[in-house]
């Protein structure tokens, strides 16, 4: 499947152009929506856009939902029911909709108008894995419905970030190790991040340390920091900032500075000092969450190494019922 | 100031009527607002909502605001740098503000179109403080803008949502001081809830817990919960879940099983059992976060008692350069 031709299609298919999109999902696959939520949010002068976490949306749904909303859901497994049935809820409802999974079985397939049936793991172009599909499609569904003057820029960074997240990948591989050594021995995690990479500093907290390392963690908002969570900052919390590069950058630089004074156990994951700026200044911003991802697999897959906790390990998803 | 006239006389200044309101503030003020964000987004079929930490607005201004846009923006000394500044720019960008603050000297107030000195303490209405005003403001605007079939049950469950607040805090006096006993010594706090009430799961996290009291603290939305975050979930880690009245109580109570099957320390603050019912279902879930506001402050308060670390104390926050 390919972005432009689903989104023209759907998008002729609707009485005055889409004028909603809505991005569905839980945990992990809501993380990889996050991005098209804030670009969306930046950019639309007419489109308008929600986030929910599936259950939400099924049970409250937005009562500006119609026939001419787009209903993006994203399930890996592609079997989770409240994600499922949101796609279901959408379809009642007239709306169009996109499913995304790993799974060509998946039961959110039944409810898709259009499916993309992704690719995943380490050997695959990020360009193929969810989160650069979604942003995509809300590019494409920007730039057909009222135009986006950036949309050249943005293609140029799809075709870019791949190579750079490649690079960054052997760049931090020393000291991924280096922090796994330094940091096994702690229990808590305060991830920092803002604009774009907002819903990564989550998704590392819920996802790769709550989830995989059964370890307590917390996203905070750089620009919320300084607003509350910043008391707990002492010389034993440790401190995971995601600097993005773009228009954000100052509140993460505000919160470094802090962490430099305040704190000792901090690492900065910098997406300036990984190479993002190849991509174009207008659109940069964008992709910083989709190299975070890569390269926070890395400290993950460190961290899992020296605890002796593998990743895959659950002690209830998949394995009790809720 | 009444609500009814300014959104009335905003409205009457714009062209085609409001068509966004975009919420904006930091931390604690932050957080009064999402009722009022999950409402739009919620019942609206027309008008668009954004929710900003101010900094973000700033920095990464949403492109669609414009001389039809409201941007409601609240700071409670009145002179938070970035809150001061996103009125600024929303000035500048020819829309229309309100400025709510307990400070009549407020810098604020100088880039206000409309101001709410609010009244604030144990003795005030609800009803006179930010987060009612703030609901108070939206309800106004959707009824004017495009009309909102449950006016009149809204108006209703405020002019009751303070007497159902007295009597709630009495009926958890005692059981806080338990709370208190019984979890003094915990380090860490895990914040659930759903609908209206996220915010304040976020707000009561990183306000009470974290800045008032120095605790780790994080907040899940039930939702959420499953995908990830309940991996963590054993006899020792304490939770608190804020459980609302309305269309996504079925969330909290799944949390509340599985809560009830693998965990131990678990507080559950059911905004039901309080007595919100009186409350008419269309629009009870509206009010949930209103009431858990007051009644987690009887709460935190006397966690502050039992751990003899005053709610007013502060090693960063007003006390160093940041």
């Amino acid at each position: 499947m390919n972005p432009v031709n689903v989104i023209n299609t759907i998008n002729s298919q609707t009485e005055q152009g889409i004028t909603e999109v809505y991005l569905v999902a839980c945990g992990g696959s809501l993380v990889d929506m996050y991005p098209s939520k804030y670009f969306l949010e930046s950019e639309a002068r007419k489109i308008v856009t929600g986030l929910y976490t599936a259950n939400e949306f099924v049970h409250a749904t937005p009562k500006r939902l119609n026939k001419d909303s787009l209903v993006i859901v994203c399930s890996h497994g592609g079997n989770t029911p409240e994600s499922v049935e949101a796609a279901k809820v959408a379809k009642e409802n007239g709306a169009h909709t996109i499913g995304l999974t790993h799974n060509n079985e998946a039961a959110l397939l039944s409810y898709s108008d259009h499916a993309f049936v992704y690719e995943w793991g380490a050997d695959t172009d990020v360009k193929n894995n969810p989160m650069a599909i979604i942003l995509e499609l809300v590019v494409e569904t920007l730039h057909v419905t009222e135009g986006y003057a950036h949309y050249e820029a943005f293609q140029n960074g799809i075709g870019k970030i791949n190579g750079i997240i490649k690079k960054g990948e052997q760049q931090v591989a020393e000291r991924t190790k280096e922090f796994a050594d330094n940091y096994k021995d702690e229990e808590l995690f305060y991830i920092l991040s803002s604009g774009a990479s907002y819903g990564h500093a989550y998704g590392f907290a819920i996802c790769s340390l709550m989830e995989m390392q059964w370890l307590n963690a917390a996203s905070i908002h750089s620009g919320e920091y300084f607003h509350g969570p910043f008391e707990v900052t002492d010389k034993e919390t440790p401190f995971i900032l995601l600097m993005n590069e773009g228009r954000t950058r100052v509140l993460d630089e505000r919160a470094k500075t802090f962490l430099g004074q305040y704190a000792e156990k901090v690492e900065v994951v910098d997406a300036k000092e990984l190479g993002i700026n190849t991509i174009a200044d207008e659109v940069v911003e964008f992709f910083n969450p989709i190299l975070f991802y890569s390269i926070m697999c890395v400290y993950r897959a460190a961290l899992a190494d020296v605890r002796n906790h593998p990743l895959e390990t659950r002690r209830y998803m998949g394995k009790v019922s809720y």
